[in-house]
């Protein structure tokens, strides 16, 4: 096995609390002076990639746009490959900025991108999409949770909106967020990078480990931030190596390489 | 097999635009002097039984109360199977009277009955009625239909919502209406008759014919309203008989209990 490009978490394996983790921007300097392609994987949904990147150079790490893989980000490629050009938006009004290729309409759009609206969901919106959709539109879903916790209470979270509007008009939605395979699928098809030549290194041992082998790719965990004792036992997943911190990357790739060499 | 028990839709059936269909007066008047059972059955969940049978009554049936079988009905029967005591409407107001037997509460129900809210599902309405299945209470729903028709436009029916209640605490609503097997299930248990004695007659090939068959009835359609000649040639539903109107009915039983005659 060799490793040829290296996917990387951002919250809990580059910074935590918004504070840059002990290592981590020496780490990412050190692998693009070792010529790995690298992209920053997040599923932000509420922020452009432009602002993503400006957040990661702020906190001093080497961030251009292009190396922010987002799920608008995946979105447009699909978009892209379906050659679909009218696009309706039913976002963040700020990631427009993402789709910026496209004729973003409201009425009669090719395919439907469908994100965090929360309250702005209401029976007329989800009726608009629904038309859309059952019309003939693609529905492609930035990300597919269930509820988040907001203060003491659960909140539906765009997940069952999406559900609804598949069961309206009896379809499937594309999810692009992460752990979806689509998402890592087409972070590699934009890099031209084989599945088992990239690892993926993450602190969610269900999102990111979970999610990356299952896209067929090599996972790291790193024991930081959403990291829990647990993980060492969880019942189904194993991620193929696990390490304190991003600091022990560089080490661990290092031994990767060695191990490949005695072999040959 | 021998006929016990009469099932009989409504619209289409019985009456087509509010005049009874020739012969059908006649026919429930017979049916009751030959000694069977009957239940109406409707799918109407926006009004109470008491309404449904007074329009009966208007229209010149015998249609006691107790023979009408909606899936309010349905509902409160599972309801009681289950023991829940508190619960949480959250369809037309009107439809308390179906539940009277229940205390019909705003906070922490054991269950959530859900129906046509219409747009009143609003955000704040949805996330409610999930943070009480969240919390444990179950959701039965009154039907599962994905949209309707308005005027031109396509309109979300009940279905995608309870579809996004789902979804969002990853559960299953027990559906009660028509064609749902439980709503033909707790019919019979109401009259403690089998499956196979129990002859049900509709126009519709997919809802009556094919969802009575599906839960083990013997099922008749009529050759009114919804019947279509491409009905003759379905590639999954055949019905155990067909005639041309309720007219038939009670030749059709006679003609069986001869049939059943000659095999003893």
């Amino acid at each position: 096995m060799t490793i040829r490009v290296i996917l990387l978490d951002l919250e809990g394996v580059l910074y935590q609390q918004g504070e840059p983790i002990e290592g981590a921007r020496e780490t990412v300097r050190r692998l693009r002076a070792m010529g790995y392609p690298l992209r920053f994987l997040t599923n932000t949904t509420t922020r452009p990639r432009a602002e993503i990147a400006g957040r990661l150079r702020a906190m001093g790490f080497e961030a251009p746009l292009e190396d922010v893989f987002s799920p608008t980000f995946a979105a447009a490629l699909e978009l892209e490959t379906g050659g679909e050009r009218r696009v309706h938006l039913a976002a963040e009004p700020a990631l427009a900025a993402d789709f910026g290729t496209f004729e973003l309409v409201e009425t009669a759009p090719d395919a439907v991108v469908m994100g965090d609206l929360g309250a702005d969901f209401t029976w007329e919106r989800l009726n608009g999409l629904f038309r859309m959709v059952s019309g003939g539109a693609r529905l492609i879903a930035l990300h597919k949770n269930r509820y988040w916790r907001k203060e003491q209470n659960l909140v539906l979270d765009l997940g069952p909106f999406v559900a609804a509007l598949e069961y309206g008009a009896d379809i499937e939605a594309l999810v692009v967020g992460k752990p979806a395979r689509a998402f890592y699928q087409l972070s590699l098809r934009s890099l031209g990078a084989a599945l088992e030549e990239t690892l993926m290194i993450g602190d969610d041992i269900e999102g990111d480990v979970g999610g990356a082998q299952n896209a067929g790719l090599v996972a790291v965990q790193v024991r930081t931030d959403k990291y829990r004792d647990e993980d060492e036992h969880h019942p189904r997943i194993r991620p193929d190596y696990r390490i304190d911190s991003i600091l022990e990357l560089v080490p661990l790739l290092e031994r990767i390489d060695l191990q490949r060499a005695a072999m040959h």
